[in-house]
């Protein structure tokens, strides 16, 4: 029996990113990992959203003990970020398919004779759980700043100059930058000096807290041993541009800092996670387990599937299962098969540039026999997806 | 000892492209292979450029009775073409370097005592040398067009409408598309229709030749085993945008039906041909030869390295050897380890579709378990490089 392997996860806390901390929770169940704590970071919600998500999803499956901080809640170059539309058709407004897992936990604690449950569907600002947000909105902003919108600039004007910023993104929920280092960000800096090559760093959001984590402890790049879900190699992208890959398009300045510093990076990127579906005979079998976790989960992920559907024809055969791979793969690495590359981020784009946040081989370390970044290609889809509709099944029952 | 590899060879006569056909020429003398032909097409230089190219390089180096047709002067997409200024940067304005290979052929034919040595560095028009060619100046255009200028569409009213075409393509020489089909094309048809699997069509210059054979024959498409020089998947590419490369920028059109149609495509893209470089050293031992025919190399290599050294950095450690890699693993594939993908070419840039030009994975393929890609991402560099400096010396001896 191998010792179980300890991992930080560090998630914005969608739908496909909950299905991966189910996978977790699973494993650490089986014995095989340990969880030291999950982050709840921003991208497919706000970063308040995803600790709230985080927390709530672990007393839906027995494990509140688990540390839930919050890290950056904007990118590295913006002031404050904000959701896209895009992401509240894939994920929800809520980031769970707008189900609402305290429905599921008080029939959890009917059905198991628990009492006291916390409650964690509340205010939208998180204030009331005791993680320390910077919700706002952008009217109350008294000075000019940049503001992510999902990845794209939004240079803004104080409001207190009487111009009103641009309708796409005026009175939109935001979240501003932290004045210090968020306590997200020093766990992974902590775990990584604690633990060295011990602990894996598990990021299936945008790079900014890995990124902050190595402004604020430059001594733990080299040690690092880093899974992602980000980015693409082989294959289009999934923004709309067809070149970035979401998570990397939120952040790409941090994202090619740690692919330059980090000594060990596995990236599951869409090359392998769009060969990896799941189907609604997924959801079937997790709703046929008859417990509200196994309800929770097939209506949540009935809105997930049918956001695929109708966004791609390659998706008719099913969802792309992301963070749950980078999760499976962090934990059993011979699920993928993977190209060693040094690689690395464009940030701009233009004639001589490249295209901001496309992930690319770095052609000034092509040549260098020490690879760091171990990009996976291929990958077991039929091992993966019944290891993982079998977990999650295990884990609901 | 195997039977020689039966090769069609297919190149717009730039300088790399000399040093493949050299290669060929080193492999043929040792029994490995027998070309069938040497097809001049558009890229480098014009089409009828590449054949007096490959003609003068042939008969300088003992092969004049390989047959030189022309294949296609410009892309599928547009009627005309001219070179753009970036190619005669690396390549000369000759596509030799501004090297007069008739100089030195005549001095080997006084080395060798041989006698008429026909001219081959003649009328800019070709025609002096029987190659049948459709040279001519946009100012003598009397209908609308689409020119191509090394990639770039250029829409041009007729000269007769009293508009120029603007300053950018005025008075290039330019070649305008063949009524028929032309004879490279039909060699490849005649070729994969005879031989089969046992004939390697080897294109290190655009596609259009390939596509255009396919267009004419289709059935040869299933059957074709093809090794092309073009694009770049994990690497940047050599366009000035950082994404295409230069070969399959010329004709996104032909790359991507040829990548959809053809059974087994070998790619040697950038993420190879980047790690191959051949240094001034190289140059050096082939003058040592003393021959005439080190002479020309050591003489069309000096541009080329001067060339790439002040393009980019990454060159200040020697120039990619593009062609002469493809034309390698053509003969002994186990050079380069390959990626098993299905591959496409996008062809229109901007939301929803990629960039026109890029190489990478066919999403509608990516889950097919048949895959008729085979793009190489590393490469036995010094194995390479050694037996390339080593052949070409033997060649000049």
């Amino acid at each position: 029996m191998t010792e179980p392997k300890r991992i930080v996860l560090d998630v914005d806390t969608g739908i496909d990113d909950t299905l991966a901390l189910c996978y977790l929770l699973a494993a650490a169940r089986a014995g095989e990992c340990e969880l030291a704590g999950v982050i709840g970071t921003y991208g497919n919600v706000l970063a308040s959203t995803a600790v709230r998500n985080n927390r709530a999803v672990l007393e839906l499956f027995g494990a509140a003990g688990v540390p839930v901080p919050r890290g950056c809640v904007c990118p590295s170059w913006a002031d404050g970020f904000a959701v896209d539309e895009g992401c509240a058709r894939f994920h929800g407004v809520n980031g769970l398919g707008n189900v609402d897992p305290a429905r599921y936990m008080a029939d959890a604690a009917d059905a198991a004779g628990v009492v006291g449950v916390v409650g964690v569907a509340g205010a939208a600002d998180g204030g009331a759980d005791g993680v320390e947000t910077v919700v706002g909105h952008m009217a109350e902003l008294d000075r000019p700043a940049a503001l992510s919108l999902g990845g794209e600039r939004h240079d803004l004007a104080p409001a207190t100059s009487g111009l009103a910023c641009d309708a796409s993104c005026a009175n939109r929920p935001s979240e501003w930058r932290d004045e210090g280092v968020p306590e997200g960000v020093r766990l992974i800096v902590d775990e990584v000096r604690a633990h060295g090559r011990d602990v894996t760093i598990l990021a299936t959001g945008p790079l900014t807290d890995v990124d902050a984590a190595i402004k604020a402890a430059p001594d733990i790049a080299a040690d690092m041993r880093l899974v992602i879900m980000g980015g693409s190699l082989t294959q289009e992208g999934n923004c709309y541009d067809l070149i970035c890959e979401t998570n990397i398009f939120q952040d790409p300045e941090a994202a090619n800092r740690v692919f330059r510093a980090v000594g060990d990076v596995t990236m599951i990127g869409l090359d392998v996670t769009h060969q990896c579906l799941m189907t609604r005979a997924d959801a079937a079998a997790w709703r046929a387990t008859g417990t509200p976790r196994g309800a929770f989960l097939a209506d949540m992920v009935g809105f997930y599937i049918n956001a695929n559907e109708s966004s791609d024809p390659i998706f008719l055969a099913g969802s792309p299962l992301h963070d749950p791979l980078a999760v499976a793969v962090a934990l059993d690495p011979g699920l993928v098969a993977c190209f060693d590359v040094n690689m690395m981020v464009e940030t701009a784009t233009g004639n001589g540039h490249g295209f901001r946040g496309r992930t690319i081989g770095d052609p000034t370390r092509l040549r260098d026999p020490r690879k760091t970044a171990h990009v996976a290609l291929n990958v077991d889809a039929s091992r993966f997806t019944a290891l993982f509709r079998d977990r999650l099944t295990d884990l609901c029952a």
